[in-house]
C-alpha cells in the first residue's frame, strides 16, 4: 500500500450539501482541506471547505481546474454525470471508484448486480412501457412500487401501485424516464450497515443501524438494532461480499429489509448515509472519518460502538426541537447551517446516547 | 436572555490557528460559519473558515471591514493590541469581554486580580529594573522566575534565576519589557479547570485534567486527575470565582498548582485551551462546542466527563507517531494541517480513552 496523502493535501467532493460538511470536518481532523464542486448557490459544506467551485456538472472547463486543484476526488452523492465522470477520472484518482457509482445510480442495474452476488433483494423488473408494465404486474403481483431507474432520492421519482387503475397514473408520473417496478416486500424494519473498505482491501463495518422512515425521508436511526446474533453477522457478510466485489474504497450505506424469510438488499448508496449519522456519537471514529481514511489511503479507524444511540433528522419545523435539545445532557446537536426552512428540508440532525 | 444567533450567522474569531481551527468546526456544528482574522499565511482555521482576512493587528481598515462582516468577535489568543480591541469594541460585541483580555495580558494585572479574589498565588512581585528586582529577590527568594508581564507563551519571555550571579542575565533576557519575579512554588502536579460561563451567567466545568509540561510546553493532560474530592471542589470553586467576577462568557482556561497547602492559581488564558482538548473524546459536549454556545448564546451543554482519556500533543517530530495512533483502537486523532514540522511546533494532537 502506498503512503497516505501528506498534511494539507486537498480533498475534491463532488457536492456541497450536509454530507459534504461533515466530511469535511473530518478531513481536517486528519490534517487535510477540502475542495467542494457544487451547482447550487451557498453549499452548506463550503462554510468548512478551503475551496468552492460553483458550477454545472456539464462544465467541462470547471470540472478541470477543480480535478486539478486537489490531489483526489471523493462525492458526497452518486448522480454525477457520466460525462463528467469520463473527464474526471483523466485527471484524478476517484474514491470510491466509478463501478460502484456505475452499479448504484440505476435501479435495475444495481438489483442484477445484488442478484449476481447471490443476495436476496425485492422481486423487481425493467418497465419501459405500458406492455412491459403490465408484464411486470401480472408476474411481480400488486402492491408494486414503480421507480425511475435514475436520480431518485428521499422518495422522489417514485409511484405506489395498490391498484390495477393505479398503473396507468404511475406509468406517466414517470414521464417516460425507464424504470423499475418493485414488488412490495413484507419486511418487519429496515437495517442498514455502514461498511467502510480502505484502499489495503481491509473492512471495518460499524454496528447495524434501525432505521424509521416517513413520507419517505429517514426520520430516526437507532442502534442497537433489532436484531438476532445471526442476522447481525449476515448484514455484515452481505455488505462485505458487496464491497469486495466492487473493489471498493470508501464508505457504503447498506439498507436491509428484514423479512421472515431473511434479509434483502434494498439500496446501496457508495457514499457516506443519513443513517451512519449516530456513529459520530457513538464511535471513536465515525463513518466521515472512515470515509477520508480511506480515500486518503489511511488504515482504517476503530468504529466500535461503545455507546446506544438514537439519532434523528431534523426535517423542516423540526429546526424547533433545537432550544430543548440544545439543554438535553444526553443530545448532542449537528446543524447544517441552512438559513431557509422548507417542508421536507434536512436541516440537522440531533443524535441522542441513550446508554453508555 | 436573548435568543442565540441565527443559523447561518457569522463569528469572527481573532488568531487562526488549530484553537481556532478546532473552534471553527465546533460553530459549524452549531450551524455557524466563521471569519478568521490572522496576521500569517495559511492559518489553520482557515482550512475550515468561511473567511480569512490576512492582515496585521494594527491595519484598522482591514479590522473595521472583519468586524462589519461578522455578528460577534471572539478570539483564539490573549495577545490582541489594545488599539485593535479599541476599535473592534465600536463595532461587534467582543465575547468573552475586553476585562477578562486586560487581566490574563499581564502577568502583574493578573496576579493582582487573583490576590484581590482572594486566591493563592506564587509569591510575586513587579520588575522594572535592577533595583526593584534586588528587592524582589531579597523579598521572595531564590529559585524563582522572571517573566515579562506581557506577550509570553509556552515559556517564551522567561528566565530561571538559581542563583544571584543569574539574577543580572536574567533581566537583560527580558531586554527592558516590564517584568515579573515569581518565586517557585513547591508543587506535586499541575491541573487544570476547563471552566465556560454561558451569556446567562451559567457557569459550566469539565472535570479538571493534569497536566505535564517539558520545555515549558505542554505535553499531556490526564483526566481524572489526582485530585481528592476536596480538591476537585475547591477547583472548580475557583474557576467560578474568577468567571463571575469577570462577567465572563465563554470557555476559560485556569491552570492550578496542586500544593501541601492547597491550590494555587498558576495563570488563567481567556480562551478555549491545549488542556481541554480531551473533552472532544471524553464529553458530549466539548470546550469548542461550550465556547461557541457561550458566545452565540446558547445556553451551555452537558460536559460530563465519560471516559478516562489521555490527551498528548504531537509536538514537532512527534507526528511520527501518528502511523501507530492511527491504528490504536483507543486513539482519536486530530492533525492540524500544517505542512512545516519544525521543533516544539503543535502539529496535532491524540485523545487515548484509557477507560469507558
Amino acid at each position: 500500500m502506498t503512503e497516505p496523502l501528506p498534511a494539507g493535501a486537498i480533498i475534491g467532493i463532488l457536492g456541497g450539501g450536509q454530507l459534504g460538511r461533515m466530511l469535511s470536518v473530518a478531513a481536517s481532523r486528519m490534517g487535510y482541506r477540502t475542495h467542494i464542486f457544487e451547482p447550487g448557490g451557498t453549499p452548506p459544506a463550503g462554510d468548512v471547505a478551503h475551496a468552492v467551485t460553483t458550477a454545472a456538472y456539464d462544465d467541462l472547463d470547471a470540472l478541470r481546474g477543480f480535478a486539478e486543484a486537489v490531489d483526489v476526488i471523493t462525492f458526497e452523492f452518486e448522480n454525477i454525470p457520466t460525462a463528467a465522470l469520463d473527464l474526471l477520472d483523466t485527471l484524478r484518482p476517484i474514491r470510491p471508484n466509478r463501478r460502484a457509482l456505475a452499479v448504484s445510480q440505476d435501479r435495475l442495474v444495481e438489483k442484477a448486480f445484488l442478484s449476481d452476488l447471490g443476495l436476496g433483494t425485492a422481486p423487481y423488473a425493467a418497465v419501459d412501457d405500458a406492455v412491459d408494465l403490465a408484464e411486470a404486474v401480472a408476474e411481480i403481483g400488486l402492491p408494486a412500487i414503480l421507480k425511475t431507474r435514475r436520480f431518485g432520492y428521499d422518495g422522489k421519482g417514485q409511484a405506489r401501485i395498490m391498484t390495477e387503475a393505479e398503473a396507468a397514473p404511475a406509468l406517466e408520473a414517470m414521464a417516460g424516464a425507464p424504470s423499475i417496478l418493485e414488488g412490495f416486500v413484507d419486511f418487519t424494519h429496515e437495517v442498514s450497515v455502514i461498511a467502510a473498505r480502505g484502499a489495503d482491501g481491509r473492512l471495518a463495518c460499524f454496528d447495524p443501524g434501525e432505521n424509521v422512515h416517513r413520507d419517505g425521508i429517514l426520520r430516526t436511526t437507532t442502534v442497537p438494532a433489532t436484531l438476532t446474533d445471526a442476522q447481525r453477522a449476515e448484514a455484515v457478510d452481505i455488505a462485505a461480499r458487496i464491497l469486495d466485489k466492487l473493489d471498493y474504497c470508501g464508505v457504503m450505506g447498506v439498507e436491509l429489509f428484514v423479512t421472515p424469510e431473511g434479509l434483502l438488499v434494498n439500496e446501496i448508496a457508495p457514499r457516506v448515509h443519513n443513517s451512519g449519522h449516530w456513529t459520530q456519537n457513538g464511535c471513536t471514529v465515525d463513518q466521515f472519518e472512515q470515509h477520508i481514511r480511506a480515500v486518503a489511503g489511511w488504515p482504517l479507524g476503530d468504529g466500535s460502538r461503545y455507546a446506544d444511540v438514537q439519532m434523528e433528522n431534523l426535517i423542516g419545523s423540526d429546526i424547533e426541537k433545537v432550544a430543548d435539545y440544545a439543554t438535553d445532557a444526553c443530545a448532542a446537536l449537528h446543524l447544517y447551517g441552512k438559513t431557509e426552512v422548507r417542508a421536507g428540508r434536512k436541516l440537522g440532525h440531533v443524535n441522542r446516547v441513550t446508554r453508555r
